[in-house]
Formats: C-alpha cells, sequence, structure tokens
C-alpha cells in the first residue's frame, strides 16, 4: 500500500504543528503516512524549496499531500500556500476567530510559544529538570522540602520517566523514591518519607507487565521473576493502601496519561509548556 | 485589568489541546488569561460540571469565556457546545476536511493520540529516557556506543534539560559530556570521545548569562566569576572549532528552539510524540 506524503512546516521549532498533526493522524489508523517535519522555514529560499518537495512529492505518489503548518510571518505563509498540496493552517483556522472575540489583533513576529515567553517560568521549568534528575531514584532525599511531589514504586514501575516529564512539561518539583527489599517488609513507609505524606504518591503495575520489563533488562534474575514481581507489587500496594496514598496503576498508561492524572489527583497546578 | 476565562477541555490528557492553545494565546500578549484546564472529562456528568464552570465564568466576569476543546467522543462534545463560552473545537475543524481528502472516516474512539499508540514506539522512548538519565553528566561513557547523540558543554550550559527532551520528546538516545578542567586546558577532544566524533554537538553560551546561572547556584565561587566562565566558554568553543563539531548557542534559546535545531543540524529523525 503507499503512503500519503504529510509535511509538517513551520517558520518556528514546529512542534505544535508536530502535535497537533500526529493526534489528527491517529485518528486514521488504516492509512500510511510518510511524514516530513521542515522546521525553521524562515526565508523566501526555504519556502520556495519546500514548495518544490510538496509538488515533487505529488508527482511521484500521485496523491495529494498533506500539508500541516504554523507560521507567523504571513508573507511566507502566503506563498506557501500555493504549492499543490491540501493546505491546513493550524494557527490561522483560529487566529481570525480569536482577535474578532478578543478585539484585538494578534501579534504574530512575537508569538513564539517555544520560545522563552516569561523569563521566570521559564528558569523554574529548567530548575524543575534539574530537581528531578538531583532527585532521581532516591537520590538526595535530604533535599525532599523543596518537593512538590514525591513518586514512590518499586523498581521498574515508570517512577523516572514521570517525574521528568512532570518536571519538564509542567514545572513540577518532582521526586522520585524506589521501594526497596526492606521497605516492603516492614510494611511501612520509611521514615524519611513519612513527614512528606501530602506529597507521597504511589505508582503501581500489573506483575506481569513488570516482570516483562525486568526480564528485557536482566533476564534470568531473582529480581525479573514472576514470584518476586508478585510479591513487591504487592506488598507495595498494601503500604499505599495503609497509608491512604493516591495511585494510579502504569500498566496501560503513556507517560503524558500518567502525568495528567497524577496532576489532577494531586490537585497540581499545571503550568504546561 | 480583568481577566478573559479561559477553558481548556478534553476527553483525554488534554495536552494536545494545551500545546496549541498556549500557541494561539501567547499571540495575544496584551491579554490577561485566566487558563483552567480541566483533562478526562468523559462522563455525562463531568461534561455537565464543566458546562456549569464555564457559565458561571461568564457571569462573574462578564465577558465570553474562551472554551478549547479537543474530545474523541462526538455526545460529549455535542452536549458541551451548548455551553455559553465561545468553542474553539480544535480537532473537529481539521478531521472532517481530513476525512474528504483521505475517503476515509476518522476513528474517534480509537484516536488516542498521548496513549500507547505503538507500543514499540512507546517502549523505545522509555529506553531513551532512562538511557539520557544513565548517561547524563558524563556518567557510563562506556556505553556510549549505543548513544545517538553526544552533547558537550561547560557545566551549566544546559546540556542535561535537552538531553532530557531529546529523549522524551523524539526518543533519541541522547548521552551529555561535560567539559572538564583538564579537558578545557587541553584543548583537545577527551580521548574518550575522539572515536565518537560523528555523534558529538556542542553547546555554548554567553559567558555572562554562563555567570549568572552559576552565581544563583553557587554565589561567591570561583566557578560563579566572569573570568572563569569567560575563560571556559572561549577553551570550549575553540575546542568544537578544531574538531569541526556542529554547535548551537543556548543563551537565548528555550529548551524546545535548542532540541529542534540539533535535530535538524545533525540530522537525526524525528519521531515526535
Amino acid at each position: 500500500m503507499s503512503s500519503r506524503p504529510v509535511y509538517i512546516i513551520s517558520d518556528q521549532t514546529g512542534i505544535t504543528a508536530e502535535m497537533m498533526s500526529h493526534s489528527l493522524l491517529t485518528q486514521f489508523p488504516g492509512v500510511n503516512f510518510d511524514v516530513n517535519t521542515l522546521p525553521f522555514v524562515d526565508t523566501d529560499d526555504k519556502v520556495n524549496d519546500v514548495i518544490k518537495q510538496i509538488d515533487q512529492a505529488l508527482e511521484a505518489s500521485g496523491v495529494e499531500p498533506l500539508v500541516f503548518i504554523t507560521f507567523v510571518d504571513d508573507a511566507h505563509r502566503d506563498k506557501l500556500l500555493t504549492c499543490k498540496g491540501r493546505i491546513f493552517d493550524l494557527f490561522g483556522a483560529f487566529l481570525t476567530p480569536l482577535e474578532s472575540v478578543l478585539e484585538v489583533a494578534s501579534s504574530h513576529s512575537m508569538g513564539v510559544s517555544h520560545g522563552i515567553v516569561d523569563p521566570v517560568r521559564y528558569t523554574n521549568r529548567i530548575g524543575a529538570v534539574n530537581y528531578a534528575v538531583h532527585c532521581d531514584d532516591g537520590l538526595n532525599t535530604k533535599d525532599y522540602d523543596q518537593a512538590e511531589l514525591i513518586l514512590l514504586g518499586v523498581s521498574r514501575a515508570g517512577k523516572s520517566p514521570v517525574s521528568l516529564y512532570l518536571a519538564m512539561h509542567f514545572g513540577i518539583y518532582c521526586a522520585n523514591y524506589p521501594l526497596t527489599d526492606s521497605d516492603l517488609e516492614s510494611q511501612e513507609l520509611p521514615s524519611s518519607l513519612a513527614r512528606w505524606r501530602n506529597k507521597l504518591f504511589g505508582l503501581t503495575i500489573r506483575p506481569d507487565r513488570l516482570q516483562q520489563i525486568r526480564h528485557e533488562r536482566k533476564s534470568g534474575s531473582r529480581y525479573a521473576t514472576i514470584q518476586q514481581c508478585r510479591m513487591e507489587v504487592s506488598q507495595a500496594e498494601s503500604i499505599y493502601m495503609r497509608s491512604r496514598l493516591k495511585s494510579a496503576d502504569t500498566t496501560s498508561l503513556s507517560i503524558e496519561e500518567i502525568s495528567s492524572r497524577i496532576m489532577q489527583k494531586m490537585n497540581l497546578k499545571r503550568d504546561a509548556y
């Protein structure tokens, strides 16, 4: 089956255009897409070059290329509209109605959504990412006073990626702590964590999925047996229950889904980037 | 000045809706927005509750709330359209024209863009995040054979957040290596790196900005003097030049902008999430 050519084109990073078009295209699981992202298309020459590529893709594939665009420069956008692809102008579709509701003109070249729009928020976000690395995997528990959130879980339950996503995307100061064998056996919250109870959130996972992940990492070890995984998961869940911690099962959720749910359950302020 | 109420509503994570509306709203820097994100609005009761909130916001503020939505469930979306806010249907605006070009119906409930659509890609992405943590800040250089990219830079030039973003967002296996005093003095690539020359990318930064960042971290140390920052930056840039490495100045670029530029300059395949 031949592929449908897709071009994602922006005079900025192209990240918004990529995310939106990805969201739209996943609604058509039966179609093969050949996706090309071309960011920083911000000169006449680059625009001309892109038009040539799109027109050639039409000739080569015989089907109309889909062209998703986000442009802040109107002249470059207007030039691009002359290509032979089908244009989906992701900003343009909403800016005119927004201008009419808000009764102000949009500021085109100033609106660089993935640039450093607000230096204070931006610095906070970098601080949050550095903090998540600093307090990854049980490191530096002495600095938990700065945490807004502390994720708990057995080894390989998905703590690190979620902590980093929360920091990167929402600017949350998030630590994560692996429940050790002795924590699990004692069936109590580690004493170093008990004072931060209102910041704690438990991650859990189905034992068979945990076993699969651990097997890929350390095949043949006791750590990767189904018995061990079952025991650890049930001990961890029991600690969450006894301590009345909020928790989530990561088994079939993506990083984004887990992160959004934690933000909601813990009532954390979203400050999305 | 009173704020314009904004509601970002989704029956999924709301992340696409947040990013798109953020991009659009930054085009109106003169307007104050009071932004509320409500993800996982996936039952009749939740939809009714959201409608009530929006209608109350209109009464309280006296201005029409902006309502950005991404829904996969048509019935819930249709119900939401009855609220008194101005609706911007971020998916709806494009799905119908896409269906007509592609000549297939979209698969509504299946199209969960931030879920685990493709388990192989998803597992690769988690692997990339774990690798970026494993090889952060010069750790585990023995595992550089797995890297697709190795970022170099002086301390606090922005290596860690960029590595993690590239892993999280594009699934890139990215290590980062801090140039040490002895590396800088020798004016040569460290021997452990020389064999990976085609994976290396240099980050640089203006000395006054570096000094500011280091000052916030370790005020009063030699590390944070402008003389030290100037010397380290010039030595690092000299190493990049001599070794003919590609490089970028992070001073006034956001994580997203640096990451997009690196992807482009190093010709890495974008696999965006």
